[in-house]
């Protein structure tokens, strides 16, 4: 492997090859991971970050892929990380889409990346963020983000951008779901995409009155909702006036700085207790937690009684 | 409030207002939950613990009910913890269900208890398994997690039972959600509930087509698919004999210990880490923390520096 030095370099450059080999190394080798995050630090925070997310078979891929577009039109550069949940049977990505590869992803001003999650999610918003990182060092104006709004790590990852969009469609049931899920709270806005199926103006007024069941006060910024149909190129002009709109809003109310500083927190603390455990798991204290598992039938050790035992020994040995 | 000896005394005689008290204490009062979970500790190990998870809609509690009604007349007694996901509007209970506690809930050997989401998911799982305890110290034969299967979080709840039914109905593609979801993996048998309905006979068929993708070895379990109208007490009987099937399963091939004892490391790791974090986030560290990301527009430390940075203190501190 090239030297991280050198990478770091080649990832200022925008050099697609490189800004790929880092992401890999973020999502596959922890230690030169952070190495290399650190040497590209001073050169992010410039990114405006968008997260798009939305039950299956809304959309968010083509919608993205329109997006995207427009922005080169603008002589914009975007970054687009696609989460790709895969198929716990066969670990082959169930939303695969090599189309989109072929319509933007050979424009140098873009950069396409899936993640998978590969059975457990764990974890992989935090490499999300990292492989973020890479692209907003690359200098990419834009970095989308573009996942399934099924789990809690989903909406981790959306929560990490500056706007974010829930994409649905008009199908019954489908705003109620997307409460329940949790999308309804991490909305800056709603596309109701798909809306020249039968039963958009219900959904729209659906969605419209489950949003007016939220308190909020005058200042606050009310998502919008707007309706698209991705696959025609209808409505993207809007959701982009949208993004900047929230965007303006967020800049002059002085949120955008609170926003990022409110996930840097989060992420920090993310990225410590992570090297907390690593810490904490080493080898003395698997045996000894093992040793406990062994003689837990006798029932004289409750699990808070040998994690506070095994919190001690280790505090214990840090002191030696 | 009564020291906690006395109410864990009221546990093992199965008082219903003290099991209550112990699962408010359990959710809300951390230093007391500890110290009242490991004075029980001695009398737990002995429920057999069923999760009972699927998509909203699919019958669960109507099923929960149902098996229970035929446990009680076997004179066994049930503890069910019903994992309420609530509104993130309005904080209500979404699935509410007051009709079950005059069907069943007034039976001296039923205990029945919804816990709330709230919001956030995280800990949630903890506290579910923690309230267990107390059931499962109280004497309760069987213990019921109904959750909806929807997040990671709700996976952990069922992933700490003995014997995990996934419920769905024979409507189109819900068996794919249920794959999506991770809903496949975690069944130790499957639950076709209104099966008198229209599409049923292939619904059995797309559910039995995506088991049989599953690589398995010639000894593994295999999930079963029950057919059942719940509401109509229709195949019931089955499914109990299937979970004492799975139960006996387990027993012969020595694997109850073993997932038990899994899962207890699992567990324990988790109450490891909270203690850790909660070590670890006292007001030093916090104002330090503060410090850092106030001056992070100077891009001088990245997010990995500064939490290397702040266990660095942590551990000197540690050593002092």
């Amino acid at each position: 492997m090239k030297n991280l030095l050198e990478i770091s370099e080649k990832i200022f450059e925008k050099d697609k090859r490189f800004i790929s080999r880092a992401i890999s190394i973020v999502e596959s080798d922890e230690n030169n991971s952070i190495e290399l995050l650190k040497l590209i630090h001073k050169k992010t925070g410039k990114a405006y970050r968008i997260g798009i997310t939305g039950p299956p078979g809304a959309g968010k891929s083509t919608l993205t892929n329109q997006l995207t577009k427009h922005l080169i039109k603008q002589n914009k550069s975007v970054g687009i990380i696609a989460v790709d949940p895969t198929s716990p049977f066969t670990g082959g990505a169930l939303l695969g889409d090599r189309v989109r590869m072929n319509e933007i992803g050979t424009n140098p001003n873009v950069f396409i990346r899936s993640m998978a999650t590969r059975g457990s999610l764990g974890g992989l918003s935090k490499k999300t963020i990292d492989a973020s990182d890479v692209l907003d060092a690359a200098g990419f104006d834009y970095i989308i983000f573009e996942t399934v709004g099924v789990g809690q790590s989903e909406l981790d990852i959306v929560n990490t951008a500056d706007t974010t969009i829930v994409v649905l469609v008009p199908e019954s049931g489908d705003s109620i779901q997307a409460m329940k899920a949790g999308l309804m709270e991490i909305a800056d806005f709603f596309v109701l995409n798909k809306s020249d199926r039968p039963g958009s103006d219900s959904a729209l007024m659906a969605l419209r009155t489950i949003l007016m069941l939220k308190d909020h006060n005058v200042d606050d910024w009310l998502p919008n909702i707007i309706k698209a149909v991705a696959s025609e190129n209808i409505g993207i002009n809007e959701i982009l006036s949208e993004i900047e709109k929230h965007k303006n809003y967020l800049i002059e109310k002085n949120l955008l700085q609170k926003k990022r500083a409110n996930q840097l927190k989060i992420r920090i603390k993310e990225i410590v207790e992570s090297f907390l455990r690593k810490d904490f798991w080493h080898e003395e204290n698997i045996i000894e937690l093992n040793k406990y598992l062994s003689n837990f039938n006798e029932r004289i050790y409750s699990p808070y009684d040998i994690a506070e035992k095994l919190i001690h020994n280790f505090k214990t040995k840090l002191k030696e």
